[in-house]
């Protein structure tokens, strides 16, 4: 049988030799994981290179009521009739995905993983069995790939958009591996297979309409390809293989550059300009290196843009979810934020470290991919000190660092400059008679959790409102700072 | 005009700034072309970055009858209303794609560019002028590249297929580059700024038709594609610019492979196996490596393939219309096959090379993409010569290496073993009533243009059928070649 011999070559020249191997078979009851198992079933029947064990894990998401209970019991029956041991979970998946807030789809995801790394990790889930799996089988095919990639095609990407499913990969920590056996077969081998075979299978409604952008792909784009070329799956796989050959080369350049380059200071990481522009693909290598880093490629070309212009000495500042990155002209330094700022942070709050004596620079650019922001810090001495200037001045040694940029919030409160008592920023803004259209531009400064200025930031101009009375210099102001 | 500087940091970012440049441009009468040639003069028109000189080339490829001329007198009225020096050719395209046996796309693109190699290179051409051109700019825009991308995608690439359209690239030894200004604007982007600009241009009705692959691509794919991502173009833009620093980055390794691992021999070039083994990602290198010596991917993969069979101790022979490669376990030799050869060589010829005392191997093993043959040739000493068995005996010493190995031919003559004239081979296989529809299956090997063994081939079982009677031994052989 000529299917189960191309099975057995791509796995073993995909590193995942079936021969000798448990494996536990993710199960929806559609037709390619049907297919899936009585393959794997058949080369047990009749191959020399017999499967140690095969066994069936199913989650059903309660996404579709009644008919995800009766996915359920045919998977199970199957597997009763076959003699195959089950592993079955149910999840609410909607009020999960609500108190999550994540999309179906992405918790979806989740939880199926989490239940496969369970089952072939935990005693308690294979006890009965009484031993573990090597793989996770999903039953993933050529035809997904193409559309996975040519889904990132459309919505742009690196190279691992565009390279199709991976063959093999690592879950977490998980000792077992995923793998995808089918993906040398289109769907029409698939279906082919199933037909020929007799095989039976649940049919998922949710495929058959072009609800989801896949099967737009599946049912609008493929069948064009293939008007071109019949053979555009098949051909998909020599080019998903070169492409994986490209991505791991790149990986290899980015460990080089980590092991290498990378300096590894305290809480950051440091890295000599000089050495940025010496490497072979410093935008490429850089940008897979910063995406890891939850740094967009949008801001990687900015970022190594910097490169070139060499006169500019100001120190930018740009954020990721976890990380900022320093640049200037020298050296940059990478920040790891901590897990707790994170969480209490959004897109828009950047974070000011003047601990960080970096170029000692005064002028901070902060960008995400909305704005520009550019807040100039800058040490003085009291004969600077100008309070007729739109600058405002702070008492340097009550600062806290680093300092965090943010729109203000309903129920943020401070105490303004002259006043006793704590007030609302909302009815601050009241008084001073700033418009409702300008109040989505106010920005606080705070150090640790005190507000100690307010100011609006439009168009990248700065206005500064207000500090905190408690920030204000006394005669006893040892060092000042000026914003501005 | 935000186009015009899109367009001039497009440049600059690819290293083709435009300023005090002399650009030739390449210009067919479409919109595409007239848009180039606007946004070039409005440049020196509005911006202090000037370009220093603005020609126009026009190729007649007559394909259209009167349309082709009408487009020509189009462009020439143009370039003189607007004072733009203006060169035309004209070609018999048909006739030309006939007699060199190419399709009307590859002749045109052969003449377009040979053409704009010598206006751009030549004093007969631009004496008139003055001086040379640094650019010639053709008017590839965005949509193009997706277009073609999409296309290879479809029909199976490696990197440099999906990679887009270069946005500048060398032609041969020309010293003026090609560049392509237009490959950050959409189509309806150059449209647009058409209509804006009340442009004139001539409709070309071919593109109008779905009678090539790109305008299916155009019309059915990426129409579709847009519906996922109506910026689906532009962010091609960053993909493309991804997927060819990925190309840079493998080209840097093919580069090294060649330098360090690669030894020059006098005609050959040899490689240690260990080598190989050792480089990152082998297939993806040394497949690079061997599609500019002709070898497909597919090949490649075969040729790779061996390394992991490591009892395999057999020569293995992998023929492209320009090398030889000569496989072992221990070395790689790469030959050079001469151009004279390679014009009276079809597919299915193979090179049989003694001289090469590689691994002292006696058996050869040939594979095209289509088939694999296996021809044993072993010197032997007198003793072992068994004249009843199925081997044939050729006298060593007469034979010139390399050997050929191809089909039989119409008009193939050889003096058979007894014989003292030539005789024609279709007569000799009638005479030895060789059916019809095993004559497809007739091997010759020649030394030289001289015929030395005739066979049967088939199913990769080879039935000798006689010698040529001058290969015989005789009384004063000294060494003895047997062929089975």
């Amino acid at each position: 049988m000529t299917i189960i011999k191309t099975i057995q070559s791509f796995s073993k020249k995909n590193n995942f030799d079936l021969e000798n191997k448990s494996i536990l078979v993710a199960t929806s009851g559609g037709v390619d994981s049907m297919v899936l198992i009585d393959i794997l079933l058949q080369i047990n029947a009749i191959s020399n290179q017999k499967i140690k064990k095969i066994g069936i894990a199913h989650c059903n998401f309660s996404l579709r009521g009644n008919e995800s209970d009766e996915d359920e019991e045919f998977i199970k029956n199957y597997a009763a009739t076959n003699n195959i041991p089950f592993h079955s979970i149910k999840f609410n998946t909607k009020e999960l995905a609500a108190e999550q807030q994540k999309s179906i789809q992405l918790i979806a995801r989740e939880l199926r993983y989490d239940f496969f790394e369970k089952i072939s990790q935990e005693n308690e889930y294979n006890n009965e069995y009484n031993n573990e799996y090597d793989f996770v089988a999903t039953a993933h095919h050529l035809s997904d790939s193409l559309e996975t990639s040519i889904y990132h095609l459309s919505k742009g990407t690196g190279i691992a958009g565009i390279r199709g499913i991976l063959p093999k990969r690592k879950v977490s920590t998980n000792k077992a591996q995923i793998i995808r056996p089918l993906l040398c077969l289109t769907k029409a081998e698939i279906l082919n297979y199933a037909n020929q075979n007799n095989l039976t299978w649940r049919e998922d409604a949710s495929n058959q309409t072009e609800k989801y952008k896949r099967n737009f792909i599946r049912h609008q784009i493929i069948p064009r390809l293939k008007e071109i070329n019949p053979d555009t799956e098949k051909t998909f796989l020599d080019t998903s293989e070169r492409l994986r050959s490209m991505e791991n080369l790149l990986q290899f350049h980015v460990n080089q550059f980590e092991k290498t380059i990378l300096v590894n200071k305290d809480k950051s990481k440091s890295i000599q300009v000089s050495e940025i522009k010496n490497l072979i693909e410093p935008l490429l290598i850089i940008s897979e290196f910063l995406k890891k880093k939850g740094f967009s490629y949008k801001q990687t070309q900015q970022i190594i843009k910097q490169l070139e212009n060499s006169e500019q000495e100001e120190t930018k500042t740009f954020i990721s979810k976890s990380h900022v990155l320093y640049t200037n002209q020298k050296r940059w330094l990478l920040v790891n934020q901590k897990e707790n700022q994170l969480n209490n942070k959004n897109d828009d709050e950047f974070l000011i470290d003047l601990t960080i004596h970096f170029n000692n620079s005064e002028k901070y650019s902060f960008k995400n991919e909305e704005q520009e922001i550019t807040l100039i810090l800058k040490k003085c001495d009291l004969k600077e000190v100008d309070f007729k200037s739109e600058a405002m001045y702070l008492d340097l040694d009550k600062l806290e660092f680093p300092l965090v940029l943010r729109k203000w919030q309903n129920g943020d409160k401070f105490i303004p400059l002259g006043m006793k008592n704590k007030k609302n920023i909302g009815d601050f803004l009241t008084d001073l008679k700033i418009p409702i259209h300008q109040r989505n531009f106010v920005y606080v400064l705070l150090s640790k959790n005190e507000i100690v200025w307010v100011g609006i930031i439009e168009n990248n101009k700065v206005t500064g409102l207000r500090i905190n009375n408690n920030f204000k210099l006394t005669k006893s102001t040892q060092n000042i700072i000026k914003v501005n």
